[in-house]
């Protein structure tokens, strides 16, 4: 039986890594089989920072169609679409702004940060849509009657203000038509970039998601190890070793062992890669040969995401009609 | 042959009065027989300071459509329809205000003059929808790619930018696919109200569109004339007198000579306010007769807004479609 529903969104903003896997997606894959998920790739949300460069949008969303699918999303089990082809999301995000005071907007503490950030990348943020991206948001939980959301740290204060929402809404229409969603925390498994850096395009430190077993052995080839072990019997320190890091997540089982071993100079630096890289293949080679598999697909992914959308739509449509009643606005 | 698009919409928040039919709505009707107009009851706009009370809102909507068609604004000629209808208002106000510097929303002349005006009456106005007021008009707009579209002063700026706002898509998208809307200017009528006042429904002074004949003639019987005239034969000051004001826009032709003769002192109030009554009826009594018998056919009204909205979405489709594709939205 499910414990209710889900729903979560990801912005199709270039090629996914694998700290993103590790980050929200595996926890999505986990999450499938026990709730009803509605998972979204969510373009009207990318448009708030990326208004004045949409050329790679639709190539962006196909990628992200095929990341899903390989690392393992059911399309059968959970509803899969791109949130721009349910036009009920813009509606009730402008329903919902209505209500909605600017002084909660702003206090949004990554408003701010954001802000100041993307700023300095010479993108001027200070427009309508990104001061809204919380009512957008909220639109997008509300509207599936969502009543977990997997949250990062940096969103606990967006749902935090969906659940604002959702008592105002019900305060003022004199109803009780949402839950008031909950954040559904997974066990953080931070993946630093090759280099020790966090990992990210812009640093040239990443490993690709769908990475083939070739690429994945050639970035751990890469990686950095402790700089003061020069020979293999010299004590290594493995807290200051990517590799390690490494092991930590993809290799839970053998990571107490190498970890003694490295620290008594009883293991080499290519011989712990080793064994990462048959680790780390054994779970992502599969990931691969499907990402593989599925580029070749372009009519399926699409099939895929219309069939997706239709689903998303009934629900949206039921919903939106309920909340368009209780607001008088028929 | 049509001399363009025109778009102009009214906000259901009440029965209307004789006031805002001469100073918009008899544009409208006149506007009707040269351009291809696409007239809204925009409701959503309405929700932007009434969020919090939405019990008359389908009332209203009804009555301003049964106004409108009474006033003879011919749903055959124009695409009449409620604006919340057609889901594209939403869709394309979120995709505008992506692009929209908070700067000029904040610096819209009338936007301070409202949240203090409406401040003062206990309305919290700092909302995220009021502040996005101009993007939903500028949606309205540029949906049904407008040509043209009257407005009263307060709103100049308001279609200012939305010029703005289309040559800023154009630009950020590369295109060239919306006209700028050019405002249409009507000779402004201005009716005081019976006191002398601005006509208003909170001062009690208006006279109700669609009034009985009876009506009418109760209320011009209670208009303040000049006070300085005691007798007949005095010599009066149609300058002073609100009757004289109401013949000067119901009366035009016979308005010189009353105009003279009142102020030698050869035509009294009696008399002045009979010939008024008489042109007023005569324009007015046509609307009352048809506004009761509309009022009889709610199927019918209800059809007509149905009709409209089809009309209007296939439309809105349309330009949709093409301003997604642009954006690289599909």
């Amino acid at each position: 039986m499910s414990k209710g529903v889900i729903f979560s969104g990801m912005q199709p903003s270039g090629r996914f890594h694998l700290g993103n896997y590790m980050g929200a997606l595996e926890n999505w894959i986990r999450l499938q089989n026990d709730y009803d998920c509605v998972f979204s790739i969510v373009d009207l949300h990318a448009l708030t920072s990326s208004y004045d460069d949409t050329s790679k949008l639709q190539d962006n969303i196909r990628e992200m169609a095929i990341d899903w699918l390989s690392a393992g999303l059911d399309p059968e089990k959970n509803i899969i679409f791109v949130q721009s082809h349910v036009k009920e999301h813009a509606e009730l995000c402008l329903l919902l702004g209505m209500n909605t005071p600017l002084s909660w907007l702003e206090r949004v503490p990554t408003y701010k940060d954001k802000i100041v950030n993307l700023g300095s990348q010479g993108k001027d943020m200070h427009t309508y849509g990104f001061l809204g991206y919380p009512v957008l948001m909220a639109a997008d939980i509300m509207l599936y009657h969502a009543n977990y959301v997997p949250v990062g740290e940096d969103q606990a204060a967006h749902l935090e203000l969906t659940r604002e929402m959702v008592r105002r809404f019900h305060t003022l229409y004199h109803c009780n038509i949402f839950p008031e969603p909950q954040p559904v925390y997974s066990k953080a498994k931070v993946l630093p970039g090759i280099d020790g850096r966090k990992m990210s395009k812009s640093y040239g430190n990443t490993i690709p998601f769908g990475a083939s077993p070739e690429e994945v052995t050639a970035r751990i080839n890469q990686m950095v190890t402790d700089k003061t072990r020069i020979r293999k019997t010299d004590p290594g320190h493995p807290d200051d070793c990517v590799v390690f890091k490494f092991q930590q997540v993809f290799n839970t089982e053998e990571a107490p062992t190498i970890c003694e071993r490295c620290k008594a100079g009883d293991i080499g630096c290519v011989a712990c890669k080793k064994a990462l890289a048959a680790k780390m293949n054994a779970l992502l080679s599969g990931i691969h040969a499907k990402r593989q598999e599925l580029e070749k697909r372009p009519d399926y992914i699409q099939e895929v995401l219309d069939n997706g959308a239709k689903r998303a739509q009934v629900i949206a449509a039921k919903n939106m009609a309920e909340i368009k009643k209780v607001m008088n606005v028929l």
